[in-house]
């Protein structure tokens, strides 16, 4: 006989729980026999005390069993997934997905929406006419089966206990926590129930985690908890403290990921789309299939357009553009730095490519392109970015936001690399084939 | 513009809240604005990172501005009130409100119902015929006029933000914080509108606060949070290792209450009565009177006898005696060194003198009588307790809650105290006088 308060008030004096009460609480909390006021309060307990990894671990598998999980037996294929912590102008699954499909793998990928100043993988597809991210559980096996690659929106019967508390934590101030980010994320991948996981975990100050250390502590628990429930599951920590590639936006990120599909695009989302593959091919047993081929001789392009036209979409219309179209000048001579990955995202999302509330539509064709690359040289006046948008009024705001944020100056910039760290499981028996 | 998680956020990063923070969140929260899964994150994340005692000031006076706060003008005496922590038998106030008025000053006592194993001076007072808990303003106001003397219950109005998250804080594990008990006792207090203010804050197993050092810590703050609201603030800290006097249940109370009030009674509640009449009439300017002569020459008990009659009540009526009556027999010889406070009150609240939730009715006659006090010599077989029900299903329950609570040594006990410490204003300009 459990009761939330004494789960409370261990958790709050700094106690471990136990297996069965996170089972109990969890489960209460999903049936609402728990009430949001008690999760509030042991949220809290829990982002300033803490939880051990077996807590962590034991957390995340109560909120995937209390709904529904995936099984992709039969496909004759191994299944593995990415998840990104969120970044500003990250359209890698748009690419990863049918590259790593392409290799051989199937690739079952279910994505969310944005809330705030970073986007959402559904929302940049939605901008493809006539394309579709609502599927049946028999629809997205069908199209794994056939195409080997989904997008597709993950339905209410996944991790209904997270669907609650991630609203609970977004109003009670219990975001900031990596055992809580850790169980949120994992919950809803291992309901998904691919059979390897590769994570990529976002830094800088376009991301959640400003720091290494953060980022390096969160990569840890998400790679723990999922090696512990059985999952092969691996990290590479990737910097967010410029956009990735020259598009912040909807439609704007869909035509840069074609480009890459195709054999161009910026050579930042190049590099973490093939340092990503080569992790998840590895992962799934395929480390044989070398990904740059096969990105480079069109198969990959090939199975984009048929897991698009398997939703609806098509792969060769027009995609939306934005009404207004306006320009920001350099303000100086010198080297371009680059433009800080928060003020493009704050900036795209005053725009309209992002919403405020979660009923809130999208603006297709809105969003901020880079005109020039990171250590390109610029002449002032020389235009440095577009800002796209259908309502014109929110361009002086977003020109506010980006006042500061673009960097010019007399030396190159400093070698950034793309990917800043990789983390593997703790037990090497247990790491990836 | 302030937002719920930018004060959650504050207080759980350790920050110091403003007092516009403070203010705009307990209004925010009376008025509905705030939501109850807001107030509760804050209130652990106040626990668990403290306030500071001007936060603490702060958001007492922003929960007694929620609500109505009483003025006591044109009685010609000085208004000064007790306010007890609470713990098992504690009769005191029936005795002390009567014997503080007859010594001069006007003693309006607000008081509550119990709830768990500590009793509610209303629920005592009840099991007198006719007595009525209810008074209006203005009926209250008259009788402090004429008889010097109320014990009532407080009204809706008074601390509204009090009601709300005392509720709240019940049910998610964040009643043990020293600021929100402090914020709460005194945010009505002060909303009770006395000159004066005396504490008496119980220390032992019987009590919130076990160990001396919680008392003394709680005692300071409400010292600090009365005198910093004008308010001539002082506390006794006092014994509640074992029960005061001899009884706990409701009619048994006020039956040695009124043993007290005619010259009688337990040596220990007499000692506590007329040490916190002395810090009263300290803290009133009455200090020339002598509380002891004026208990012995039945000054008080005639107050009393009025105080009872202008609320309805019938002081010479019988009261109320449970259906069954079982003793506890001592189970072998030495000298009794008392029973444990916690045991009796939770026995008696198994016998039907409290309640387990708030809107259930309480038995008048039922508690537990002692028939020894402590450094009694006693005989095994000797009647040491008596259990008092209308419901003879609980006593076994009410036997085994008791069975080690008894202690029958061969040494006599120890020296006890039932005044522990005294804890004044830090700043000795603000000192009663």
């Amino acid at each position: 006989m459990h009761s939330a308060v004494d789960v409370i008030r261990a958790k709050r004096d700094g106690r471990q729980l136990t297996d069965e009460q996170i089972d109990w609480v969890i489960d209460a909390y999903t049936r609402g026999e728990v009430a949001e006021e008690q999760m509030a309060a042991l949220a809290m307990a829990v982002l300033l005390r803490g939880m051990s990894s077996a807590e962590t671990a034991r957390w995340t598998a109560a909120m995937t069993a209390s709904g529904r999980v995936l099984e992709f037996g039969g496909l004759g294929r191994p299944t593995v997934d990415k998840h990104s912590t969120g970044g500003v102008g990250d359209k890698i699954t748009l690419v990863l997905t049918p590259l790593v499909a392409a290799c051989g793998a199937a690739v079952p990928q279910l994505s969310g929406r944005g809330l705030g100043h970073t986007g959402g993988t559904l929302d940049k597809l939605e901008s493809i006419p006539g394309w579709c991210a609502e599927l049946s559980a028999e629809r997205l096996h069908a199209q794994l089966r056939d195409v080997g690659a989904v997008v597709c929106a993950a339905t209410a019967d996944i991790a209904p206990a997270d669907r609650k508390l991630y609203a609970l934590r977004d109003v009670t101030g219990t975001v900031e926590s990596v055992p809580l980010i850790a169980g949120s994320i994992m919950s809803k991948k291992l309901a998904e129930g691919a059979d390897a996981l590769v994570l990529d975990v976002k830094c800088g100050s376009g991301a959640f985690m400003r720091t290494l250390e953060q980022a390096r502590e969160l990569a840890r628990v998400l790679v723990d908890t999922g090696t512990d429930r059985g999952v092969r599951t691996t990290a590479l920590i990737s910097d967010m403290s410029v956009p990735l590639g020259r598009t912040a936006g909807n439609a704007l990120e869909v035509a840069e990921a074609v480009q890459v599909l195709r054999g161009g695009g910026p050579p930042d989302v190049v590099e973490l789309t093939l340092a990503l593959a080569e992790e998840m091919l590895d992962a799934a047993g395929l480390s044989d299939v070398d990904p740059a081929r096969v990105l480079a001789d069109g198969a990959a392009y090939e199975v984009w357009c048929r897991m698009i036209r398997a939703q609806g979409g098509d792969p060769d219309a027009a995609l939306p553009a934005a009404r207004y179209v306006e320009q920001v000048l350099a303000a100086g001579d010198g080297v371009f730095h680059g433009v800080d990955a928060r003020a493009v995202g704050e900036a795209a999302w005053r725009l309209g490519a992002g919403r405020a509330r979660k009923e809130d539509p999208v603006a297709p064709g809105a969003g901020v392109v880079l005109l020039a690359g990171p250590g390109e040289r610029v002449a002032r006046g020389q235009p440095l970015l577009e800002l796209h948008t259908d309502r014109g009024e929110t361009l002086v705001p977003a020109r506010e936001t980006l006042a500061d944020a673009c960097s010019v100056e007399a030396a190159a910039p400093p070698e950034r690399p793309i990917v800043l760290d990789r983390v593997r499981p703790a037990d090497p028996r247990r790491r990836p084939r």
